[in-house]
């Protein structure tokens, strides 16, 4: 099981679901400037491409994805004509450097993030950004609380942790984007809070996005021992019971933008002072005349 | 133990700093107009009092609270002429109606805040409006995350449970506020984000204000059994720890805003609208003449 949240067609309108609900939260205050080039890394079903390419009409974006059956979705889904997508590997993929690249709900699968996010970074122009979003399972909290709603998400948490990603890693981001190397860190929380007055979140995210997404790991835990039946099915019962009237939901999403800035090297450096008409040496010099 | 917090010196600091690291993030939006009078339901030490009243310039605050050493030290801190502070408990205070209430950090201290807040209505004019601010201790998440650090956040929730409290309660607010009969009720969450890029709410959040009130229980709960010195300290190095570089932490509070609507009784609308030149009936008898 390389990816928790599998293929499958319910899976799929949960994706589209999520997006449809959280776009604005996420993805209001990502726009790329006409002209610049966007790698977007791991698109899947296209489920954010669709609000990215929208939003940035004059950009251009190459949105990759190892899955050919993910692309043949996100194909179908996204008609606009400002994005090109391609199946690879992150590792092997080989192109001119990017002006700025995506990556969204991604690092939470892999078990070497930071490895992933140097990789991306020498996809880079010098200057160019890097923007990640990532959720965290920790974060979500509700009302009425049940210790078996929090054993059932525990259940998502082990198996990704067990394919070797990590459900909680959003809190993470800041150290994990500082240590690839990238400067200007500045990491945004988007909470999705919901309550009795928001119905269209109550249904869009607490039913169909979250409970869904722990509902959908029933048999897999089951298979593994991790719970018994009728305890998971009490806690996906108490999750859906914090959408009623009087319950709220909690979750939070992290976003974080870095900038890669390459240094100049020593000698570089050296060099260009050296070619300064307005060199400290230089302007010395001019002084003792 | 009425008041898991105390009332010491150390106590009252670390009030002060919260209040300023965090003065923008829950007050920004809450401003009266100039000639409305605002009752502050237990004002404490005055922590919010001074951000209040210098928000609304205009307004007439009375600000209550039961401890007659609190009122000394908030009228010592605020200076403002806008503020009348007066000691009462809630159950026992009469007043004329105000045009609108404010409690901060108050009704996780007490039993039945539902009932707090259908007292507080009654205190309310027609149209006037309760803000409402909590904080939700299980919302509190952090890398490095460790099992000792979450018992000893747990020591604080389970003292605060015995004393008739409840530190989960923000996510309820919009149960809470709305059960007590007030409409028009939104909630907000208010996230408090801090990883390394952010060296004032290291320092005036994770540091002085969270993981010092964490601390704060320390004798309390070894006195109690709760938990070993060992361990609890443990915890308390591992929230500290979290105040590094690569450290994050996060913590909601919850911020309500409800409005006192009484409706009119069903005989007084039959003869105001009996009274009306322009009711239906009215209209429709001319439109026959």
């Amino acid at each position: 099981m390389a990816y928790v949240h599998g293929y499958d067609e319910r899976e799929n309108e949960r994706l589209g679901d999520q997006a449809g609900a959280l776009v604005e939260l996420l993805h209001h205050d990502t726009g790329y400037p006409a002209g610049s080039t966007v790698l977007e890394a791991g698109c899947g079903v296209g489920a954010q491409t669709v609000t990215l390419v929208a939003n940035s009409p004059g950009a251009h974006f190459t949105s990759i994805d190892v899955s050919a059956e993910s692309l043949a979705i996100a194909r179908e889904r996204v008609t606009a004509d400002n994005v090109e997508f391609v199946q690879a590997d992150l590792l092997g993929f080989h192109a001119e450097p990017f002006d700025h690249v995506f990556v969204c709900f991604v690092l939470e699968h892999l078990a070497d993030p930071v490895a992933a996010l140097a990789k991306l970074k020498t996809m880079l122009r010098p200057g160019g950004t890097i923007t990640v979003i990532e959720g965290d399972h920790g974060s979500a909290s509700f009302h009425p609380e049940t210790q078996a709603a929090h054993e059932a998400i525990r259940c998502l948490v082990a198996l990704q942790r067990d394919a070797g990603g990590d459900a909680l890693i959003g809190r993470r981001l800041y150290p994990l984007v500082s240590a690839a190397g990238f400067e200007h860190v500045r990491v945004s929380p988007r909470m999705v809070y919901v309550d009795g007055s928001r119905p269209d979140l109550i249904d869009g995210f607490t039913r169909k996005t979250f409970t869904a997404m722990v509902d959908g790991v029933r048999e897999t835990a089951l298979a593994r021992g991790l719970i018994s039946a009728e305890r998971f099915d009490e806690g996906v019962r108490d999750l859906y019971r914090t959408a009623a009237d009087d319950g709220t939901f909690n979750y939070t999403f992290f976003k974080a933008v870095g900038t890669n800035v390459v240094e100049v090297a020593a000698d570089d450096l050296a060099g260009q002072l050296a070619g300064s008409a307005a060199s400290f040496t230089d302007l010395l010099g001019r002084a003792g005349d």
